[in-house]
């Protein structure tokens, strides 16, 4: 089977975009190519403005789910740009800005940060997603 | 590999069901065969007597992603339902509702858009979801 | 292609589990590997103490979601750890603990259910994640 790994980024949140960051760095430690598309929140979460700033957790996470975040980002845990940053040094990846989400927030790829290689169709993005399609 | 592409749709809230109806058009023009799974939330956004109606968003939308919901909405940003239909009008499309969620809500097939193809089981998806699966 | 079936369950509210726990009991009767990852809030609802405990429901299902989902139990709806312990005797099942998650919770194996194997990290559990990946 073809070993690309997609992943839709739906949700803007620090937990889920964590654990899909740690998924791209798995996927691409592994020489597996990696296309990444942000739509809705995630999008969002993804503006040069905002994207080392606090984008809060599930709501299931709770005051103790929060504290445990905080503590391990004390301890040295990276923050998920970083990691998407890791899995691109170590592997082939690209993350993609759905353009329908971009009229949503009704930005342009100025807004957002240079993490972001492009602005794509979803049919583009699907045309790649030739192996698992991971949704977060 | 086979490109099947298989959603499971649990979430009932617009914003999510719009990704995955996007997804599914995007696949559908691939020339993809697309099966859908309703289970809990989803399920019942799929009722006939409420699938036109306001499903709300994630919580992280906070009302700034309400607001560009419905300025989207305005500007003619398709309905998920409306996309659904438009999958199917390009490709091969089923949508089933799972058996566990139509007990879970007590309701019948009667109780369900016609968009709904039929009840089945978790068992007879898993036997057709023989590529990519994405969770939404 | 590969027919391993990968979950990977972040959520840890009673509905997502159940879904996802019913899809491993699917892909395991229809023959397929399954290879189950536990982070962030899934890994915290597989802890010893509190596996069998109320871990409420995502906040979209609201007071209706709940009491239906109270009634589903009653009427004899298997608890997920149950529908997992079913699809490890019908099929090859491992539950593993991300590792990255046990340091976020600060607990060790001893902390969690027998239900989990062993504790692992993402590139492991992205080796054996040949198929299908889908995200709880």
């Amino acid at each position: 089977m073809d070993d690309t790994l997609s992943l839709v980024l739906f949700s803007g949140t620090d937990d889920k975009l964590t654990a899909a960051a740690v998924l791209a760095v798995g996927g691409a430690a592994m020489g597996r190519k990696v296309n990444v598309l942000l739509q809705y929140w995630a999008l969002d979460a993804f503006r040069a403005d905002r994207i080392r700033k606090d984008h809060g957790a599930a709501p299931e996470a709770g005051p103790e789910g929060i504290s445990a975040m905080a503590r391990a980002a004390e301890r040295g845990q990276l923050h998920w740009a970083d990691l998407f940053e890791q899995a691109r040094s170590v592997g082939e990846v690209g993350i993609h800005a759905c353009s329908l989400s971009m009229e949503l927030h009704d930005i342009t790829k100025d807004d957002l940060d240079p993490l972001v290689d492009d602005v794509e169709g979803v049919a583009a993005f699907m045309a790649d997603a030739t192996g698992a399609i991971a949704v977060f």
